[in-house]
């Protein structure tokens, strides 16, 4: 059960594994950089609380997350006594349930529908089939995430130039996917090519997933990088110390439009303004083409409470913003680079 | 010695004030907005720890501040047995010190030279006369201080329409100038005068004065009030939630060009991006004409420190940036609003 193999080939602290018990290990991504903890969860509400806190996130990740959290739950539910069992009702109400618990990436309900779709077919062969099948599904799932990350990295390093300083926001490397992640991905691989790249991390408030998870990430593949605040970004801009951005994406609607980390929109303004190719990287799942615009993008609000601020004034706090697809220089994907109009090369993967 | 009436006029938590046995009290703005604690200083070691530290900053309150404490520590020297005592030498250098230990703002020299031009004629008179001027130069410079400040709220308050969604960053107002503030002068003069705006705070990474101090400040005034993170200003402009955008300066070159907070040029672009007017408010002593542009402004790196992140990643942390005059639709001054081309209309006021 103890996928050694994965387990080696992330790293000594990989972002998620199956326990020797079939339960999910995710690593409480909360309390990074500072402290390397885990949660094991075999039940939904479990892996409800950690997409909801944060433990877990990143869209691809969180993606996986689901498919695992769904076996696991529904290998528990085999457990003698536990009630109601391994039914068709429980899965179906457990999997919207958890398909629910975040509405901006489209990653989770995603990987949900394709346990749904597993389980219906499965039910037929008894409960026992069922929860073999959603792991070998939920494994399926986290291997093609995987290698879509690599793809997406021999994609997007052609993209960047010898000696390149990239600046890049929030977190999108294994602490955000199932593999080498996608704009770090790119990131990565073009340091693995020997271009000497370095790396300019936007701190990524509130949750500072760029300070603390990038940072992370870049310490751990000894990539040069420096962190700034967010506010910083058009000042390193105008110093000319920036040759490309390249970030991920939580939801890519069918025009291109672009819903990512708050901040994705305004460093897309910048680059335009400072004449800087501006990409993104994302796998064929963050793609929706049922949505034609970003206009449709629900825009998930964050809890004020993650801005401090005195007594009596509130705070607006929208987790992601939408990014014009006139804004967007390319996106790299695991089938290769598409350019605009988005509309004719999103359709074609 | 106790000024009364600028104690209550101000508020029950004053900034800055003159303490009964003549030190400088001041309001440490490090523990905004949680607790109200007071330093109290009449050394010029204390008052550079104090400006370092950031327990008193803004580029106007600095002036103040450091006028203020040249006055005191020069009566400390009067005291019995203190070493040199009160010298045309030890002034100078304590002078020069104070002047040199924070390098972007103007108005901290400014101030100090001016305390300089009057030692240097009083000492004619002695010691004990030589204090007593200072005292008189501080208290001037911090009351003209303040009379600027409502020049520019009725100045800059015709510039703001009724019902205006105002964005601002960093502070402006009472925690950052001897009065009612620059920006934030011309925010609370719209607000009295019934035109019934609002305002967008920046939270001001890295050290949150937007999140901390404005929103004090706002709260304070009853002014309806959100606070959002740096990087979701252009997302609230797409939006069109933002009227205009109204912030201070720490130096402005004979043509315009502007230094501030660090995050002023990217809303500089942002606002110019979604057509959104961009004001700059400041007396006249944040003026410098001995440069002709923002490329002679010396922009002040604070430390590393500021911005937590992993280990082994290096944070390039700039205070400021600066934002070219062409970005600025009006400079509101202690004189009126002034427009481009900046190159002549600095040079009347």
């Amino acid at each position: 059960m103890y996928r050694r193999h994965n387990f080696l080939a992330m790293s000594e602290s990989p972002s998620i594994a199956w326990t020797p018990n079939g339960a999910v290990r995710l690593l409480d991504q909360t309390l990074l950089p500072g402290e390397t903890r885990y949660v094991e969860i075999d039940t939904i509400d479990g892996m409800i609380e950690a997409i909801r806190a944060l433990r877990v996130r990143g869209a691809p990740l969180i993606g996986v997350a689901a498919a695992m959290g769904l076996a696991a739950a529904a290998q528990a539910q085999l457990t003698p006594g536990v009630s109601p069992g391994l039914t068709p009702e429980w899965f179906e109400h457990e999997a919207e349930r958890l398909a629910a618990c975040r509405p901006t990436a489209v990653n989770l309900r995603w990987a949900v529908e394709r346990m749904r779709i597993v389980a219906r077919s499965a039910f037929a062969g008894g409960p026992t089939g069922v929860a073999a099948r959603l792991r070998v599904e939920a494994q399926r799932i986290w291997d093609e995430d995987a290698a879509m990350c690599r793809a997406i990295g021999e994609a997007g390093a052609q993209l960047i130039p010898s000696g390149a300083t990239i600046l890049t926001h929030c977190n999108t490397g294994r602490l955000a996917t199932g593999g080498i992640g996608t704009a770090f991905g790119v990131i990565l691989t073009a340091h693995q090519q020997g271009k000497g790249i370095d790396v300019i991390a936007c701190e990524a408030r509130p949750l500072r997933q760029g300070a603390r998870l990038t940072s992370w990430e870049l310490a751990e593949a000894n990539i040069p990088a420096r962190v700034i605040v967010d506010s910083a970004a058009a000042a390193v801009m105008a110093r000319g110390d920036v040759d490309l951005v390249i970030l991920g994406a939580d939801r890519i609607a069918a025009n291109g439009d672009t819903a990512n980390k708050i901040g994705t929109y305004q460093l897309a303004v910048l680059a335009r303004a400072h004449d800087i190719p501006f990409y993104v990287a994302a796998p064929r799942s963050t793609f929706d083409v049922t949505i034609p615009s970003g206009d449709e993008i629900p825009i998930e609000e964050r809890p004020a409470a993650e801005v401090e601020t005195a007594k009596g004034v509130s705070v607006y706090n929208p987790a992601f913003d939408v990014t014009p697809a006139e804004l967007i220089t390319a996106i790299v994907t695991d089938r290769g680079v598409i350019l605009a109009p988005y509309l004719a090369s999103v359709a074609s993967l």
